[in-house]
């Protein structure tokens, strides 16, 4: 025992959605005390850090309905089930923007919202991108762009660019232009 | 009209928990058909870079129960109803580490997850750290630890780092550190 894990002592299904499966757990604390806890089960997601010829970053402006905004991100999507990481980050860059890519590398990837979501994000990078066609979802309705990394920092400062993903992939691409 | 926006039409209380408050909505899409959306409501939450004398990052060690993991992160909670978010990056730095501090800079706030969560992280540093005493809420379990730069990085490559929030500071700290 490493006195910080918690043991599951019974599991009730609240809901099941297209996106959120929400589950209300009870738990053993290390103490012995009993608390409840609230999950939301994630299939996992991807995301693409893609650098056009110009070194140029992709974004895709969309309308986010949880926070009715309009936000600018790197283009993400849900891995479809059974699906590979590698497969999904291929698929949903060419649906979002319309490129392919010949190489893309993973980079990382993070949880989203530890405190209440197993919702896994991988990222990846990408500078060798094909012209194609958008073909996105019946419900999805979103923009392409491509911004400069001042601009995308500029984005980040008034909040256009508002999202964890999105963040990190500014930072990233900073990072990279310093260290060449 | 800017041709993205979606109109809600419906909305149904699915769940109202400690942290997730889950909505079962119905909106009107920018083509006029309609399609349903999942919405977690979340408070809002808060999370600290803090840098002691040594230049070290502040880091807690916790379990997450969504995962089943035992992961590093930087010191973080949820606003309190009707909080400030700069009164609440005081107070979790302080319950979580026992750390006060005398300045503290907001770095960013972005949302964790936008596909279904209103969830807004607001993002602080501080390197002006004064001991104290660690009080932790009573299902709440966690051991405080200071690494270098360099530790957290490698910590994010073998993932004992991998949630969001914190490898978004450990990218922080290396800009900060090539901006000096």
């Amino acid at each position: 025992m490493d006195g910080l894990t918690e043991t599951r002592t019974e599991s009730k299904e609240i809901f099941k959605g297209k996106i959120v499966h929400l589950f209300l757990d009870k738990v053993s604390l290390p103490d012995g005390r009993s608390a409840s806890r609230e999950v939301v089960k994630h299939p996992g997601a991807v995301a693409i850090i893609a650098a056009d010829d110009e070194g140029k970053l992709l974004l895709v402006r969309q309308y986010r309905y949880p926070m009715n905004k309009i936000l600018y991100e790197i283009p993400a999507g849900k891995l479809e089930p059974g699906e590979n990481p590698d497969d999904a980050a291929r698929r949903e860059l060419e649906e979002e923007t319309g490129y392919q890519c010949e190489e893309m590398k993973k980079v990382s990837s993070f949880y989203s919202s530890p405190g209440f979501s197993d919702e896994l994000l991988h990222v990846y990078f990408t500078h060798s991108l094909i012209s194609g066609k958008q073909h996105l979802d019946e419900d999805e309705f979103l923009e392409v762009y491509a911004v400069t990394l001042e601009e995308a920092e500029h984005m980040v400062e008034d909040h256009r660019i508002a999202d964890a993903k999105t963040v990190y992939a500014v930072q990233y691409m900073r990072l990279r232009s310093l260290k060449k």
